[in-house]
């Protein structure tokens, strides 16, 4: 199946899914982000990765497609509470629409159904591999979320501290998506890993890519404001890699990213500093050091399916120049 | 092993699960919670149920434990930033403490510790069996949690509403604590079942007396402020019984209880007119209701262990009219 058969086939899966149990308000705001659009990127490599080994997309592999989206909204209904973010994909976020209490108490309740669904697979072996690297996987995103909201109060953040933080806040689900699909279609533990490896190196790509669309990006595609890292004073790899590769002026720059200087005065500004260091060829740059890395992983994998391998190397290659 | 020398065992195992991994952010919360004391009931009840089919407490036993006290710290946790209750055993509460943020984000982080420390369950049928009880259990949790919060806004919560929120918020949890304590002591399915019946009817007693002591306890012994209950206008056992069995005067109640009066003037005016239908009598006598059904159920578990039953009815009478 390519990929959009498989994306297709996901989202036809996904609309089973709405729960109408009782009490409403736990599951109406599941429900509410659940079916917000978004790319279901986790989902489609999680299948895709299935594919590899397998010819038929199983009901097993869609719910656990279902379930790392599941992971990755609740991940991010709990941040947009702690971001104080208001719209997420172009719509109102879960805790603007239904209230702060609602978004804390069912982001744990789709935390809980994570792990419902997982305790489906039949599998006893391949189901004790996947709940154990969902959990660690699950854990080190807190700890990626924690580096994040430490990185914005200390000073002496390093690339290399920010590269292990994306790498946990973002690039370990990816990676782990990859991995249950692989573990659930029967691959070896060799090529398991190497999948792990793709996805935690298209997921670092593609933070890159998000903190460039978060600042160059165009606010009616990308589906939230452009500047929101800026007005957080954020420490994204631009903020630090300009930094690093600034001759002069870095006090300027430092005082000018820190200020609660107005957005819309302080985007334009903060740009055309990072603009004199070619920011943007800098983060390509980088962006393609590790998606090459990335499709080294790929290609070392064994699969008979050279369409779906073909597959995942073209979606590794549009996530990481998304414009969206 | 009676019931001092297993709170003991707890208590000493407990010092040993200090979390000092990084980020400290994340984990500080989580140890902080942890150790701020509590009576440790689920873990007390996880121990007893398995020595009643086990003659020494192991390792993957205090475990369990753990992990049941840090899905119950992880509920508390997250509670009381719905609530705003800035102290929790007498101490601030974690968001109080360290920051509403922390507050959401390490309890996130304790609900996956609870899953890892389960998963290190060696045998794989009691595992699975442990992983099932505790996610429909957790989820049940969530569900009471937002009836709770649905019945502050409904004008038609009956007693059995009432009853069936508690059962879920606090019931099933030490039920579920007594089934893990049973199935990792090796207990027949018939037992565990019992032992869970078990637990779901002390917990509700047990809900009767938290009502109780939020209403008419004494606050240095409760450890938090009393009348919260009444100042945040929780429909209550207390409230919903003195609604149903008074004569006269329930619109003056009603209106009485739902005001924004100062707590120092409300909650002895609402005590006065609850005393008038001798709420407390009429809540003891519910309580036993509950504690004899529980007993009925224990009486009927098949175990050698006579000492281990007669420790687990003492417990059961003393939750129940516990004074803090």
């Amino acid at each position: 199946m390519d990929l959009q058969g498989v994306r297709a086939s996901y989202s036809n899966y996904l609309k089973t899914r709405e729960i109408s149990t009782e009490p409403r308000g736990l599951y109406t705001p599941i429900n509410y982000i659940m079916n917000l659009g978004g790319k279901h990127i986790r989902a489609t490599f999680l299948l895709l990765a299935y594919g590899l080994f397998q010819n038929e997309i199983s009901d097993i592999a869609q719910q656990s497609a279902y379930a790392v989206e599941l992971f990755h909204n609740f991940s991010l209904v709990h941040d947009d509470i702690m971001d104080e973010a208001n719209t997420r994909r172009g719509k109102p976020s879960v805790h603007s629409q239904y209230g702060v209490n609602s978004g804390i108490l069912s982001g744990d309740a789709m935390l809980i159904l994570v792990y419902e669904e997982l305790l489906k697979i039949k599998d006893a072996n391949k189901r004790l591999k996947i709940l154990s690297l969902f959990t660690q996987t699950a854990k080190e995103v807190c700890e990626g979320q924690q580096y994040d909201i430490d990185f914005e109060s200390r000073e002496d953040v390093s690339i290399e501290d920010y590269l292990l933080m994306i790498k946990l806040k973002t690039a370990v689900l990816l990676a782990c998506s990859l991995q249950v699909g692989a573990i659930l279609g029967g691959a070896s533990d060799d090529d398991a890993q190497k999948l792990y490896d793709f996805g935690v190196n298209i997921g670092i790509s593609f933070q890159v890519q998000d903190d460039l669309l978060d600042t160059y990006g165009e606010q009616a595609r990308v589906g939230k404001m452009i500047g929101g890292d800026i007005q957080q004073k954020k420490k994204t790899i631009l903020y630090l890699t300009t930094l690093q590769h600034m001759e002069a002026g870095s006090e300027n720059f430092k005082d000018l990213y820190n200020s609660d200087l107005d957005i819309e005065k302080k985007l334009p500004q903060v740009r055309a500093m990072m603009d004199n260091c070619q920011i943007q060829e800098k983060m390509n740059t980088l962006k393609q050091l590790y998606l090459d890395k990335a499709l080294v992983s790929l290609h070392g994998v064994n699969s008979q399916n050279k369409a779906g391998l073909r597959e995942l190397e073209a979606l590794a290659n549009f996530i990481v120049s998304r414009v969206q």
